[in-house]
């Protein structure tokens, strides 16, 4: 078996896995439901990976609400990725640019934690080597927005809370997004939809029949999502009609996309100088694109580096996690 | 055994019986995880019953997701009703303003739905028969603000659609509305905590250590609350101090208290004369009475009719149920 590295990004709703030469795949899995499955679903996981390299590691998990704090979380995905992986051949990167093994990280969770967004940013770096650019990646639940600057993220905070604060992290993504957080007094105040709905509607997103990863638990198809959205209004597919959800799945967008835009002036305004690449990444890069065509006009066109159009859709969506397997290459080097 | 008519109001978070002589219970059920239990929660409840009377209800439980539709919601509830208290036995109140048979309320899904406020307006009618006053009802999920005129609801809209767009019907409670649904993007869009916990903290609810009907499934205390807000921050306990949840909490209740105050606004609106009194009710009564003293600076002070203090806390609690169960007594006298 080939020892390339590998990468692995542990979510609190999905683990990604990636090897540094081009091979990824993205797993649906509820840590916060079942935080006691995780070491069998990574043990899993390993027996179909193709590879058995070195096992770099990122994680954004510990924030779950099964872990009491992030200290706990760290912990025990640590130790999950121990028993299934063994803990001699793991690393975890961490925000101070460099790989800890397992004894560092666990003496250091403030630093592992979170640390997929500083993992993407340093190997976008490498695809915009000289001068400014911002990483824009939008996921399934939040969206990073990182300078960076010859070739290194340049960004303010190191832990979630600061980078909330210094708007480096918009908790706003393209399809866990509850549609409540996004168009407040207008809906009713519960988990009936989510943004993967409103892009369903739109056509931004397609249709997966087998995909029940839905607020309701029924499919990723326009019919389901139009029902999801007609009780967001405190109806139903008999009494709202598709008019009706069609203009609120834009309302969410717009939203969205200015949220995400404004993420990206505050961005730009940390830059020493105009940035002249955004590299844009994530299952949500058609929200990146508009945004930034939103707050960056000035930009040029053939500027925008996309990690779906250079790597295609499934290390796309697994970006951090071959992110961390190629830093790890690169390090070994 | 008396036969005193009862009362239920089934809603998506909470079965609430009452008797018209004054007996009252709540109990939290998930009707929409477990939509096929429901005749057996109801039957457990008929068994706990002082008494073998007419059977009034009222519903709020269709919206709940795990229903297609709100007819097919309505049927289920009528069903499980049927099932555990026999049909003969069962009236539903409709916002026609009278009691229906289960066979009537089968082809009138739409006149059940979410008549509850409909019941409890009729009700607080009979304690203001002159002039104009409003009823605000802050529910644990929902707020219903209703225009009453000579002791009977005056209000525009029947269906909840109709009633969020007349804002009739707010969509925020006292206890589960998702704090990012009020707070968007200052905080994780997650359902890590509620508004419950905010008033926890606040000292505006009581602690309940024997609660878990929280978002994270943790009691229902002070310092849970606090862990849950901190994740709000995308923080724990470890990097959040209390000061900092004591003001995200504060925030919530502003922007809650201002919704709910438009609200009260609007139905002040809508009444042919200046209000000479306001009845409030539900679990979260406090707000009530702090939105209505935003909005309605001029109502005099002895003209706040509170059901808590006039029927104690249980009752008040289980309002809507005790309003069906007393007008079906008056139906029948």
């Amino acid at each position: 078996m080939a020892a390339t590295a590998i990468g692995l990004d542990i979510g609190g709703a999905n683990l990604k896995a990636a090897t540094a030469d081009g091979w990824a795949v993205t797993r649906p899995f509820e840590l916060w439901k079942h935080p006691q499955r995780l070491a069998e679903e990574l043990s899993a996981l390993a027996r179909e990976l193709p590879s058995d390299g070195p096992v770099a590691i990122t994680m954004t998990g510990e924030l779950c609400d099964c872990f009491e704090t992030k200290r706990d979380g760290v912990g025990q995905i640590l130790a999950a990725v121990g028993v299934a992986f063994g803990t001699e051949r793991v690393r975890a990167w961490s925000t101070a640019g460099r790989f800890l093994t397992v004894a560092e990280a666990e003496h250091a969770t403030l630093e592992v934690a979170a640390a997929n967004w500083h993992a993407l940013a340093t190997f976008a770096g490498r695809l915009v080597p000289d001068g400014s650019a911002l990483l824009v990646d939008v996921g399934s639940t939040t969206t990073d927005v990182i300078p960076i600057a010859d070739g290194r993220p340049i960004a303010l905070g190191r832990t979630d809370i600061e980078r909330m604060r210094y708007r480096e992290l918009a908790y706003t993504g393209a399809r866990r997004t509850p549609l409540c957080a996004l168009l407040g007094s207008e809906v009713a105040a519960e988990l009936f939809a989510t943004t993967l709905d409103a892009y369903l509607i739109l056509k931004m997103i397609a249709e997966d029949p087998a995909d029940c990863d839905t607020a309701d638990g029924r499919p990723a198809t326009r019919h389901h999502a139009h029902a999801r959205l007609a009780r967001m209004l405190c109806g139903d597919i008999e009494s709202i009609s598709q008019e009706q959800t069609r203009s609120l799945a834009r309302k969410a967008f717009d939203v969205q996309r200015s949220r995400i835009a404004d993420a990206v002036n505050a961005g730009r305004g940390r830059l020493p100088s105009a940035p002249s690449a955004a590299v844009i990444a994530g299952s949500g890069e058609f929200l990146a694109r508009d945004a930034i065509s939103l707050a960056l006009p000035g930009l040029p066109a053939g500027s925008l580096i996309s990690f779906r159009e250079r790597l295609g859709p499934a290390l796309s969506t697994a970006a951090c996690a071959y992110a961390v397997a190629v830093l790890s290459e690169w390090e070994a080097r």
